[in-house]
């Protein structure tokens, strides 16, 4: 097991939480938690396995990633008493799947030989989309295209990330810092409610 | 054609039909109608190529299903009043339709080598997909996730297949119980108002 | 660069326009405006290129497609105040996208072998989806299956297609006057309010 999935790994026990959380919140039956769970952590990972033409997409056997997200359920069930009191829990598990969720995209990206554009792309595409989804199933208006410094975040870890890589950084230096960049670029952002500039003269 | 084929294609039948059935019921216009139909048919079975990597996807080069489609919306066209009169006509082809298409996508998982969990969950997609994008486009919330024993029909019709096939049950055996198993669940569950637990205290 | 892809760079200018200026309306940040933008223009395409199984799909490896929305987005900043003040320029990009990404669905299903029906469907794809993906974005329902000729002039475009090509007129010629065709259709269609017939007694 490489950096790279230990990465994944943990991108999606946050995501499983963050998504498990969101359809505990919305009274959904067992089975709804866990597509929600599911869709959240492993949505984003498919949209970019399928515009890579990765098939079939990588869950599809990668049983780890099945088990964990199951595990990850269970263990929200148990305490979801304790992390919904925690009312910043959700928020956290997500801006952590995120920051995770980039560098894996953008790393798929490189060795597929494209465009560093394309693979921040990527980054965003793997961090953001399974949150998009689970914001529609739970009928919740996605926020990522409105008011929020979200995939923003992703772009600037993206671009972070190729500035080391210019300077010859190690990867895996690389990797921790752009990830952790995209944590706290997010955090910053909703802390001190950043906004991305709007056209308009209102 | 072999056998899996003929339940590829009664499936189609029957989903065409409760497609077109939706569409007719919210007084779409004749494009409408055709569209709603044909993505109920074969929008299970095109998410489930594309996660699986069946390039170009199935539809694409089999033309009796789409030729299926057409006369299944030509004969709902004309049949429309005597159906729309039967209350429970979309219900029974739409239980029918997941019933049949659990067991495709089953198969093809089995085919291509994949992990009984992943091979359930392909069948569940195949049957409920279509449904779900159905009930987006016309605007209703899909059911799917909120009150109904509906994909847990799929993944108990999908446990009773491996369990007929530990035991060695002859394959056309498996297939039309597991099959039937789905549907006999649907009903029941709609009949005696089952439910999933949820966890949750009120 | 070929005839077709000429076709796919002015398709790719309207719809990023179309797109640019939907988001513009709906006072969406920067970034937002620009995803939209991208999705409107290469919607279509992606999930033409998915059906089909080409992966990477195409403006993963085409930059020339990603730099010219980009600017796209940053002309339509600028003469946004000219732009919305003409009401109908949206509807004109609009419109002239279908008709040239009509035209390369068709050339690409040609490519593959697919049957003529097939081939419609997928320029339908390529014209339509982009718009109806732009649609629900920006949380407006998509006209498309209600009361508007539009994938209808992507069909009829189509049909003339194949016409000429069994009489053989030259591939340039063909191109043209089956994309003005929906083009003009369209046009002619919102003009006097044509509709398709709705199989309904009132």
């Amino acid at each position: 097991m490489d950096f790279i999935q230990v990465i994944d790994l943990l991108g999606t026990v946050a995501f499983a939480i963050s998504g498990a959380l969101a359809a505990y919140n919305k009274k959904l039956d067992a089975f709804g938690i866990i597509i929600i769970a599911f869709v959240t952590a492993a949505g984003g990972g498919t949209l970019r396995d399928i515009l890579l033409g990765v098939s079939p997409v990588s869950w599809m056997t990668n049983m780890n990633l099945v088990y964990t997200i199951l595990i990850c359920v269970l263990v929200t069930f148990i305490f979801s008493q304790k992390l919904l009191k925690l009312r910043k829990t959700l928020f956290f598990f997500d801006t952590i799947g995120i920051g995770l969720y980039t560098v894996v995209g953008l790393e798929m990206g490189i060795t597929a030989g494209l465009h560093p554009f394309i693979c921040v792309t990527l980054g965003c595409i793997t961090a953001c989309f399974g949150g998009v989804i689970r914001d529609i199933l739970v009928n919740e208006i996605p926020v990522i295209f409105r008011k929020n410094i979200y995939a923003t975040a992703c772009i600037a870890g993206g671009g972070i990330y190729f500035i080391l890589r210019k300077f010859e950084a190690p990867e895996n230096i690389t990797f921790i810092v752009s990830g952790i960049s995209v944590i706290v670029i997010r955090m910053l952002a909703v802390k001190f409610k950043w906004q991305l500039p709007r056209p308009y003269l209102d």
